[in-house]
């Protein structure tokens, strides 16, 4: 089957490789959709990070060329020894961070903070979801109902990693949320803040068509923090500062809006991955008794997305604005991604 | 009377001034002790930061010279009018932080966070405790029960910033904590750890004395960062890394200890005041997960302090190492103070 495998930075391409074999407490599925995600586009261009390029992962002794993907929607074709509760023709998805059962952190629930992480799509023995087939670990796969289109299901992940930054952020229905950064994390955390019953929201995003996309997602208002005042459109909308803030930007300007904008006693949740340090007073956290905190990937949202996209009648699919053949991937997913990454919200690659 | 009192930096003396009068919702007292205090020696070397100098203070209206001095034990000589509850002859001690009614944050119960801040000892009409009568507001003040000696009720003030610390920052028994910085604040904040029943509790501090100091307040081990590696005395103690670490130095070397010795979701707390920012990169947010906060006086907490002190049977006297008359307050008390800091833990001036 042909697989998009990726080798070091700036160098991914199509290979032929066998089929992975499903092993014991795994499931092997075929991919429908597999999303192409802000940290494929990472790895791509400034990579390698998470994937292991010229030494064993320590945990899984995989090594590049890996088999890229992982946001999927999924139907198990066969199911691996020892596995209950699962059967093949069930759509399904998979949570992305994986267990080591040896590690404190795992241990503890913890395993986003697992010491010797490994990722599916990256890290993973099974391979991606950037292929026809690939093997899954059956205790990180969830079901997706039959109300839940194909397309939204390639959604889920992404929509826990905007879920786990509320729980982070302890936000609560009724509060004033600022999301710095309009991307699809950005997006999928207004969303996740307009279902959680924010009282309001506001979007900083200097591109217009990320801006119009906030808007669509939920957000009261969204601002070009380049050419119009942050902080007085703010408290035009809220009144004041805001309760909690989503830097999802990770630039030093917007870690200074959110300096700026957080209420005291409020609180700022870093989802971005940062390229450099800030400078910082932490005077700030004095006067303010502001509660800084982060929040990496997921840690038991993947029930909550999906009920949201169920039972919740969420539909995010119109963030899907291209859909691409495995053939096409390189060209028409990444290198358009890379080129005019502001043309697109989520590209899903069809295997 | 003889008063002590702050005209600009590097600039106090003791003045003849009349005795204050007391007004409605206030009370008159007598100082027993008065006890110098961290910030009255960065407002005599770095300031003028509290006391408004050259122009009258937005709410109080009280300017230069102002009577130094809130961290009291004192017994009410005159009860001003429309004051329930208070009698002469009993011992108190009173809250710096005082409220304005017509603040949002003060009206929220937030008033450690009030933005037309007025403190007692620094911008409050009726004068500090480095004098021999001061008037008070009947709102701010906390009876002394009689168990409590006079000089351990000049202690309620500071013992309050320390347990505020471990509210703010989540503390809970059973955790490890790391307290950077050994300073009086710092050992108020080891003293409060102790009895609120920490497992572990290691400080970092370059003075030898206030190391010993840091073990008489309950430290299990007590490190030199300059001589010592810290990471590897507090994994010893530990097995880890710190729950909980109170940020109580305010330099550079102790916020690169914060992050790196604080858990995967554990807490940072923020007591110090900066002199300036620095190099942070929020991917520690991220990968960690951790919370950074703040903790800026106190919010409620004299109420626990003097229970602590009371039924709790903490006696933090012992860090009482100097007392002196207000005749030589400025000599033998702040001149001997910035001579040599580690010199003293608190030094109480007796008007």
């Amino acid at each position: 089957m042909k697989a998009l495998r990726y080798y070091d930075r700036g160098h991914i391409q199509l290979d032929d490789v066998p089929e992975p074999e499903v092993g014991p407490g795994e499931l092997k599925v075929e991919i429908e959709w597999c999303g192409i995600c802000g940290s494929d586009i990472h790895e791509y261009l400034g990579g390698p990070i998470s994937v292991p390029v010229g030494a064993p992962h320590p945990y899984t002794g995989v090594q590049a060329p890996v088999t890229l993907g992982h946001e999927v929607s999924a139907v198990i074709t066969e199911v691996g020894e020892g596995v209950d509760g699962f059967d093949t023709g069930e759509r399904v998805t998979v949570e992305a961070l994986l267990r080591d059962d040896e590690c404190a952190q795992c241990q503890a629930g913890n395993h986003n903070m697992c010491s010797n992480l490994h990722v599916y799509g990256y890290s993973w023995p099974g391979g991606g979801g950037f292929a026809r087939y690939s093997v899954i670990p059956a205790y990180a796969t969830h079901k997706i109902p039959a109300s839940v289109a194909p397309e939204c299901a390639a959604l889920v992940e992404p929509l826990a990693v905007g879920l786990h930054a509320l729980k982070q952020a302890g936000f609560q229905a009724g509060q004033d949320a600022l999301v710095l950064g309009g991307g699809p994390i950005g997006l999928m955390v207004t969303v996740g803040l307009k279902a959680a019953g924010a009282r309001t929201i506001v979007v900083s995003e200097p591109s217009a068509r990320r801006r119009e996309a906030a808007v669509r997602a939920g957000a009261d208002r969204a601002v070009d923090p380049v050419s119009e005042d942050l902080d007085a459109a703010l408290a035009e909308v809220t009144g004041g500062k805001a309760d909690v803030v989503f830097e999802v930007a990770g630039v030093p300007a917007s870690w200074k809006s959110a300096m700026s904008s957080v209420r005291p006693h409020g609180t700022v949740c870093n989802v971005a991955a940062w390229e450099a340090p800030v400078s910082f007073n932490p005077n700030h956290l004095l006067f303010t008794e502001a509660r800084l905190t982060g929040s990496l990937g997921y840690l038991g949202e993947f029930a909550d997305a999906i009920a949201l996209l169920s039972d919740g009648g969420l539909d995010p699919s119109w963030m899907v604005t291209r859909t691409v053949d495995l053939d096409h991937a390189v060209e028409d997913g990444f290198d358009a991604i890379v080129k005019d990454r502001d043309e697109f919200i989520k590209v899903l690659v069809r295997p």
